[in-house]
C-alpha cells in the first residue's frame, strides 16, 4: 500500500486494521462492541459530534444541554455511557465539566470500518 | 483540505462528512445510531469481519457457522440484523445464502468517525 494512501488521521494514533483485511479475535469484537453500543443511541452521536465539532475541539457541559429536548440527567448519563466506552475524556475546571474526544478511539473505530479496496479492481482484471 | 489527504476508500463512494467538521442533524443521528447498534454485538462484528474478509469478499452461510459456538439459528438472527441495518447484502444460489458488505456503508460509518485533524496542528502555532 502507497504512502500516498493513507487515510487522514495520524498513522499510528490507534488506528486499526480494517476488519476486511482479517477476521476480528473474540477479545477485540467484545471490547469494540461496547464501544460500539455506546454510538447506537441517537442522543449520544448528537453529543459526540457536538463535542467533536465544538470550537477548540472541546465542549462545557453547559454547552450540551441547550440543543436536546432531554433533562440535564439525561445528559449526564449519555456523557457517562461515552465517557466509560472511551470515546471521550473529561475534566472539571470551575464549575463545569469539559469533554473531548480521545481521536484515538475514533480513529480505532473508523480504521476497522473501511470498506474493501477490492471494489475499486478493474472489472476483468482476473481471469 | 489537500488532496493528497483523502482516505483510503474510494471518494464519494457513500462516504460523509466527518462527525467533528458539523454536529448531526437528528435525522441523519437515527439512522446511524441504528447502524451503529447493528454493530454493538461481539458476534455480530465478528460475523461481519467474516464477511468482508473472505475471499472475494463474499461469504456463503456455511462458512458462518463453525467459527461460534451459537446455533445457526442464532447466526441467522445476527445476519438478519446486518442485512436490515443496510450492512450487508444476500443473494440465494442454490442451496445457500451469500454474504457481502456493502462498501457504502462501512465507508459512511468510517468517514463519519475521523477524528479530529485538529490533533495534529503544530504545538505553538497559534499565539
Amino acid at each position: 500500500m502507497s504512502k500516498q494512501m493513507l487515510p487522514v488521521f495520524p498513522a499510528g494514533e490507534g488506528c486499526c486494521a480494517p476488519m476486511v483485511r482479517e477476521p476480528l479475535a473474540g477479545d477485540d469484537a467484545a471490547e469494540l462492541a461496547r464501544m460500539f453500543k455506546a454510538l447506537s443511541d441517537p442522543v449520544r452521536l448528537r453529543l459526540l459530534s457536538l463535542i467533536a465539532s465544538h470550537e477548540g475541539g472541546e465542549a462545557c457541559v453547559c454547552d450540551l444541554t441547550g440543543p436536546f429536548d432531554v433533562s440535564q440527567p439525561t445528559i449526564s448519563h449519555h456523557l457517562k455511557v461515552l465517557r466509560e466506552a472511551g470515546l471521550v475524556s473529561s475534566e472539571r475546571r470551575g464549575t463545569w465539566v469539559y469533554y473531548r474526544v480521545i481521536p484515538a478511539a475514533l480513529n480505532r473505530l473508523s480504521g476497522l470500518l473501511q470498506a474493501p479496496v477490492r471494489a475499486s479492481v478493474p472489472a476483468g482484471a482476473g481471469g
